[in-house]
């Protein structure tokens, strides 16, 4: 079915088709408008929505809800975020499934309210305590707000971990047409939750492992999924990438000023390209060292002071040179100001 | 004056001679002495120990003692402190110097209350929304517990950020003989600071900057307040370095490990070094490439699944083959297996 | 359909049957099990039920339900109650209808989980601030337990105010044959509520009237209300009063000892007669002073250290004289002590 | 030390007076200004003043603090005080003193922040759960807002309970010269308390007593405490009382426009005089009697839709007639409104 929808909507479309059941949050701007979504579609398919009294208490209801084998979700913004990791941490701690999504606002602090790409660390790196790692997916268009929340359940629930939807108020309010298929979702069993059965009443949903042996290997197990997740859910899209020498790399809105910038790049006779990860954590390293190993220079463009940076680096390690380009504070890169980069490369190359 | 002391004993000892005033906090294992020495002590010079009634009310009590120009401080563990990121966020927005002490325990979720160093990605990388860091002291010893809570005090009001002492509960538990001084703490002026005197009448303490330029502006500030400290502030400590074939890298109670390792293996014919990062941000990243210059292999050890590990990675850029080892849960690695790593790489050598 | 039922059960098959459509509520022992059956029930009418974070947010999650035009109702005992102390006078000074459940426990403060009567004087007295009154029922069977709990629903609609059924832990508990019927409940229509319909759009639901002149007009509102249900609503059982010489009162599971004793005092040659006020609030005062009228002395019986005593007395005005006895901490007065007490007047009467 | 004073910081410099060493509260018109006054002054004589979260929080920081032996106190108007009550209820069970102050404003619910008597209820008859009762002082001038609020920390220690300064937003608004007088304040031992010390660690203050033959004679003993109360704390005032034909009965403010229309009614030639209660509970029920066995009519005035009324009219006991008149909203009868009334009996008399 095509539609015009917006950004923010278009998460509880999708959110929908992905099963989910239920959605625990307190507003926020720019986040608020998935709550209002929530609240009149979740009714519409019998399920719950409940505005919480606070993010501590909308994210332990998350808590309780996945515990019980429920598909549910919470959104907020960063200061919202913030107060949630503890629950986060908890979850992922108690291998408990559920999506979280992040319209990241301005930060540090009360900050604004304009968009930015600054909550990367707290959510990709694990901003709560503890060893545990979020997965991680950041749309670059209302489609995709749609499709990567579905696809969040899914991950949520075949890792046993919260997936996390990062994205900005650029993408949370603009408006696109999209394409959405009804399809069956079939949530996996989960003979692990506790339903308030007879033959769930011995499940037991916790992360409190006392004796440190104990709490290793359920640590290990823990890293054994990630591990896993690491070789087979690493997402990115490349554009114009082939041939490149100049490789930029940028996630959700700012891909898309990336992509227009290597058309005006190669309309120049620049061979610039593309390479957008989709998944943030796993970061798709590999697909990454691919892209980069025949390019000059790499240049990172983020909307924050170079977050998602250090897992390029990490990625590349040290083999290209790898250049930085950001905005913050509701900015963002124009064209120009990305082409003007790009065309101090080819000067230097051509110089050298 | 010569003492034995508890190590989270040593933290109030170090945060009165340091010039702390306040204390704002609620108790957690393995942190609760350090609760418990500040109500004891604070008192004792005319300062102030509340307990809140949870890590939230805690850290914004330190957001307004901080504001009023008070040298504030409080202590938690893993659970507390991600309850506390959204606070954080704000005081390093709002550029407000406090002082936070994270005894890690166990994680993640409820975890255990045995030691481990899983909060580096949570205070070092910025746990909460929003660009920001966090100073980052490990102490290694019950004497630094002391010290690096008083130059704790000192970098925060320094940089007007948050400032952290990040140890574990082996550190905190743990009674050894320190030396305390006496001295005159001069805390700086603060003409900034809302103190409730006709002067201080206008100031206002904030971290909300609604446009966009604005916000950008303030966060470059921020951003070259760091870059400052990045160049000043990086501390670390070197043992057996200067010919060192293999170099050993960890921080706080590891370290201790790794030093008697280094020892053992230099008695079996094999020249091992350590490197010890004091600061974990800002990271010795310049000395540690230094130090590492004529090695052939870094071992880097923590009580994690590789956190700081990212950091030794970014620092050496792919110039130096980079190990890793670790032991969660509450377990702590022994010399044997650090040397067993270590006879690995002679041997590997050797055959090459 | 005729049927073996808990008292605290009842309450709910009661509540549905009398049209109820959300519980919000905190469990507290003697009353947890009518957020057990409230929790089993309503799920199964297309209701609602929600366990709050605390008392105080369940009273205001009833008020905002019962802005909405929902039949709504909580459950607590006295501890609860206390706490919800502020919403019930938010909720009569704005004028909404919902039902409020007190299984009495025994006080003051944490006092313990026995059933007593004390906190007549915090629910008939109005122990919220500001002049208000709650309507108050009290059971005295598992069928009323029913019964008056489905007349709560409909007095609070009629009277746009809350209505409370004043029980103990004793009815609650015990079982009893009950005869329940199903009928066509049908609230009043709610113009005035505030439904998120465009018609109800200019609807507002508030207790704030700023100017002294208004507020006063509605506060005389108010008390005319009150006026109307002190004649209309007062409700009262007797037995064995029409040619009593000593008249017992009391209310709740106190009638049942008190109507054991009149029988045997009949049965032992005394005249006695009970009279059972239902209604403790309006309470029942014209009915008592005509039952009361050719009496030679009225004894007051409750488990508490003398509530309704005042309104008994404030009844009789002096015009009788007026005896007490209570028990109080969990203990309920046998009919033996209440028979002591029948012996001592007549013997006075015939030593007169 | 003769002075010019505002009613409400007359309350904390009467509360220093009487040896308060702290204030635990939450901001509220009209009582905010007491809570000023305490953060102003109670540093200056070592004691301690906390805004708490919330006002459940701020009494059971009462709570806790008069467990430890302290001379504490807090404040508030309506709204507040109800959130209070559980915690009251809890002080009054396990017999802690504490001085509450409630500067009553219109309700119920929000009501507005003019001046009331309507939480006369829910202060003198208990709104918390169980048997239990505050003192409670109610000024009639700035002078007795500090001597009161002194008298009520006697009270509180002397019988081991709650004690209450019912005032209003004239009192406390208004601007008396007041004479206050600095004498030695010795608080009694407390040897009950649980100070931290070595010899008080076996003493447990609580008001759980699981047992009911135990939590009954616990009730006894308060009810004995109270009952000695009730002889010998009513306090009273009387003017042109002796000869009077109308007795008019009046607290707080209304209590001096009564005396005004008292001198009035007696220019006019009628016997009109007044009884002041200044101790609301224990109500001065024999000295009502007394002044009011000769006099034909008793018209009680109030703030309120007539709640101490019923005090008056079971003190009376239907010897003598009452009537009733009131204003409320924060509307106060005027010295007409009352004349007239005593005018209305002068005819009915005359006619009669």
């Amino acid at each position: 079915m095509r539609q015009l929808c917006k950004g923010n909507v278009a998460v509880m479309k999708g959110a929908i088709l992905g099963g989910c059941q239920a959605y625990y949050g307190y507003p926020i701007t720019p986040a608020s408008e998935i709550a209002e979504a929530a609240a009149l579609y979740l009714p519409q398919v019998g399920g719950t929505f409940l505005q919480a009294e606070s993010e501590v208490a909308a994210i332990n209801m998350v808590y309780g809800a996945s515990a019980a084998g429920i598909r549910v979700m919470t959104a907020s913004s960063g200061p919202g975020i913030s107060l949630m990791q503890e629950g986060i941490s908890y979850l992922a701690g108690a291998e408990l499934p559920c999506v979280i999504v992040d319209v990241v606002r301005g930060g540090p602090g009360l900050g604004n309210i304009a968009p930015e790409q600054s909550d990367y660390a707290a959510l990709v790196k694990g901003g709560g305590h503890g060893d545990y790692r979020n997965i991680v997916l950041a749309p670059a268009s209302v489609q995709e707000m749609a499709d990567l929340t579905a696809l969040a359940f899914e991950l949520a629930d075949r890792y046993r971990n919260p997936a996390v939807v990062l994205t900005d108020g650029f993408v949370g309010q603009m408006m696109e047409p999209i394409e959405l298929e009804f399809r069956e979702t079939a949530a996996p069993a989960k003979p692990w939750a506790v339903c308030g059965t007879p033959e769930t009443r011995k499940n037991v949903v916790t992360s409190i492992f006392l004796e440190p042996d104990v709490l290793e290997a359920h640590q290990h197990n823990l890293e054994a999924k990630y591990q896993l997740a690491r070789q087979r859910e690493p997402r990115h899209e490349l554009y114009g990438a082939d041939d490149a020498d100049v490789l930029l790399v940028g996630f959700g809105i700012v891909s898309r000023v990336l992509r227009s910038a290597v058309e005006r790049a190669r309309r120049e006779g620049v061979r610039a390209g593309l390479f957008r990860p989709i998944t943030l954590w796993p970061f798709p390293s590999a697909a990454l060292q691919a892209a980069a190993a025949r390019v000059r220079k790499v240049l990172v463009v983020e909307l924050n002071n170079g977050q998602m940076l250090e897992d390029v680096r990490l990625a590349l390690d040290g083999r290209v040179p790898v250049d930085f380009y950001s905005r913050v504070g509701g900015n963002v890169p124009s064209v120009d100001e990305i082409d003007e980069h790009i065309a101090s490369y080819v000067i230097a190359r051509d110089a050298a």
